[in-house]
């Protein structure tokens, strides 16, 4: 199901331990790594492993709270990469030799077919009730049409109810109004590294809420294990850790699929996770916005939302939006899924912080119904094109002898570039990120999602053929010196994705 | 330049005081008054006047955390009135002895020109730009167009700069992140009262600030004075009051044109304001979203960014959005001003959990940058409408005998209902606010807003005549009893204000 090609033996890094920076996303999209842009000693605050949360940076604005200037460190420790880039953004006729951004996990592939369909004479309706004060769960008809949604695309046994359903403007803010009506200040959620870095943040700048890191590591131990397998035993091993240290647990977070590893939690392994939670009593948050990016048939997708009896139903929160699976993080719509009314209730009640426009909720009203245009028109297309950018950087790849993991879902493939380290260090593979980006090709490293390995890279793979070649070739100019492929980059006209030219 | 008709003189009624509850907006919409729809015996937890802000509820729900639980409490407080007035909403044909809603502040008498202008085809624009992830302070063209918005409408002598521009999805989450910012947890803002009670939830439910209340009252002390004019001694006396008590003020925050008094603050006095502000080191907040909803020519409205030589342009920070000026609460746009980059860029970086759609972006650059539409079409025919229906509503109440406060700004008028208690008490407020619910009109009273005098009314006149009219029927039949006026009501139709027949 996954592909680990010519994996490395390697003894894994030092663990970054609980004094360890923390990945989070940029200020302007999610992939421009702040972890790597900041110098190597720049003193840092914790916000996740588990240690002393006391330890934060003291403001430097004699007019902010001491939060203020946190809050403000994050945007600001973002900027160097985030100056990098958008004042040197690759444009094919305008700026040619600008950097092209592998890192920023957004799906450009579809633009031609959503504004399309967006641009549509049905998606432009105003109605006084539209411009009123919502109802701060979402209007009626926007729940009822996500609840058949979802019923019907997470395979659903029975129909899931609208009055179960919150929607807000993105996940982001689900997690932070989560994160505080669940956990007190200072209590943890449990997550398994690597992960989506930004999710720290979420969790901490309003709720000062903390991760609990579930180290993972790339070895493979046994027969049916993988690189990076999340067990029951890690999970354990976690929360005794926490509780250890008088962090009191309060959740576990699962992304699937997985980002960044791209992985698909299997029924089982699901159900094994969640029962682990259960007798722990600790709520679940499953983050499944790449839900509709399985783009392998092989690859059989399980929504938490398709067991039947689920263990802890009280206790199971589901996350959905339309940024990943309908390329569109621009238009800030998330959903909350749950049993839980007190749950429910209290995300709803912070609502009116996290509202969207009453005319965008018509318009994914329009967009979740039209199920004619997203089975025969835009999921077939989609996948189409995602397996075709993903076929094309997978054999970029293996053409340079460099392992990867990748399971068919998610827009990203899960670089293994451990061996072009000098050394196994964080360090190192910050210089090597940084090469990249003088190279003008822009990636994810590791760090940022918390990975406890020096030298593992996101690689973003959903955009269009001509970037992605130039990408790709860059990415070969860095790594040629040490790699034993050929060093002339191949031309791009041959190597475009069939689908990239329609 | 105001009115109070026929003020009654009684003494103040006993004080609310620190262990007073607090006014809220609802769940649906800002006018459903959860104060008065909860049981008098009801126990709730302290977040203003200045007291001990650990008195809080515990958590009724053994999912939620203690915060959580408050913050559910917030929206289940209100459940009874929400329930109450949305089970039987007034509708013309389905619905003609439903409720009507004279309690929430919403301008309804335009949306036959918003929504002809929103339609238009150059509202619809779905760009790969709108669709991915947005500068989370705004996106460039609209923080420029907001900038020469508001340089034009404040008056401001030299123009606004973008860059100390922040768009978010309303100034809910705007007071929400400024709180946070701003204060320490457990530190407060100043606030005269009355003021528009669901502030005191926006600053507490993520930010865990508290509200210092100037109390002011109705009683004319001297010949330049104005019911519930707010002085510097005032300011001085509650701030002196905070100190003695431990709790430290971070902040003043102003309302101008004022909810729900009406009134505008003269250029002398928002110096007098803000001179006291600078001398405390205080952050001035001026929520200015009424600007352009000043119906009366002879009221002289002044920005507080029309000011030349702000006394503390660092610690001056202005709120505006479309929500009240373009009738638009659904829409879910609010901006902030400041010079200070500190509080911008900390206020930017919670706006990932605060952001709208691109779409919705460009729909409110296409709206503000269309000024012959604004200043031709708009604006007057606003004005128009809005002085048209108060003039009906003051006339309406001068009939009853009923004295009120109404300075020519909001939606709103200020409504001394005093003699119609039979006791100075918040109970009686509440029953009599229960009386007219029960007569199926709901307004909001007077304890929503924190005022310390029981038996004050906002009473909201922006709505069709049709509705008025039955609304004010209704009022008119529930204190016709105590009234020295006839009984009968009179004909709808006669009293239809003239601009609502277009």
């Amino acid at each position: 199901m996954f592909t680990l090609l010519q994996k490395e033996s390697r003894a894994p890094a030092t663990c970054p331990g609980p004094a360890s920076t923390q990945d989070l996303d940029s200020n302007y999209g999610d992939g421009l790594e702040r972890e790597c842009s900041r110098k190597p000693d720049q003193k840092v605050p914790e916000f996740c492993g588990v240690g002393d949360p006391t330890a934060m940076l003291s403001s430097d604005s004699s007019y902010l709270s001491s939060r203020g200037g946190i809050i403000k460190w994050f945007w600001d420790s973002a900027e160097e990469g985030y100056r990098t880039y958008h004042m040197d953004e690759y444009d094919e006729d305008k700026n040619p030799s600008g950097i092209i951004n592998l890192g920023t996990s957004e799906n450009k592939l579809c633009f031609d077919l959503l504004s399309r369909r967006l641009s549509q004479s049905d998606m432009l309706r105003v109605e006084p009730s539209l411009l009123q004060y919502p109802d701060w769960r979402g209007h009626q008809f926007l729940r009822e049409e996500v609840a058949r949604f979802l019923s019907f695309y997470c395979k659903r046994p029975t129909p899931l109810k609208p009055e179960n359903v919150v929607v807000l403007n993105g996940c982001a803010s689900l997690f932070s109004a989560l994160a505080t009506v669940l956990c007190e200040v200072g209590e943890a959620f449990l997550i398994p590294t690597p992960y989506y870095g930004a999710i720290t943040q979420h969790v901490y700048l309003y709720g000062h809420v903390r991760l609990v890191c579930v180290y993972l590591d790339s070895e493979v131990t046994g027969l049916d294990t993988r690189p990076f397998q999340l067990t029951v035993e890690r999970l354990e091993m976690a929360l005794q850790r926490a509780n250890s240290e008088g962090v009191k647990v309060k959740g576990l977070i699962l992304i699937n699929p997985h980002n960044p590893l791209g992985d698909i939690y299997s029924p089982g392994e699901l159900r094994d996770y969640l029962e682990f939670a259960k007798r722990h009593e600790l709520h679940v948050m499953v983050d499944e916005v790449y839900m509709l990016s399985v783009f392998e048939k092989s690859a059989a997708y399980c929504s938490v939302l398709s067991l039947e009896g689920l263990p802890d139903p009280q206790r199971t929160h589901v996350m959905w939006a339309t940024s990943k699976d309908f390329g569109m993080s621009g238009l800030r719509f998330g959903t909350l899924y749950t049993e839980n009314r007190d749950v429910a209730t209290a995300v709803a009640s912070l609502c009116r912080y996290h509202g969207l426009s009453g005319l965008v909720q018509y318009q994914m009203a329009q967009l979740l119904r039209d199920r004619d245009w997203i089975n025969q028109v835009y999921l077939p297309e989609n996948h189409a094109r995602l397996k075709a950018a993903h076929t094309y950087v997978a054999g970029e790849l293996r053409a340079m002898g460099i392992p990867f993991l990748s399971r068919g879902a998610g827009f990203f493939i899960w670089v293994d570039l451990r061996k072009f380290l000098p050394e196994a260090t964080f360090k190192e593979e910050m210089l090597l990120w940084r090469r990249f980006l003088d190279n003008k090709v822009l990636l994810s490293c590791g760090k940022t999602f918390e990975c406890k390995e020096p030298g593992w890279f996101r690689l973003v793979f959903s955009d269009k053929a001509h970037r992605l070649c130039l990408g790709m070739q860059r990415v070969r100019q860095v790594l040629g010196g040490k790699s034993q492929v050929a060093e002339e980059p191949r031309s791009c006209q041959t190597q475009e994705p069939r689908s990239q030219r329609r």
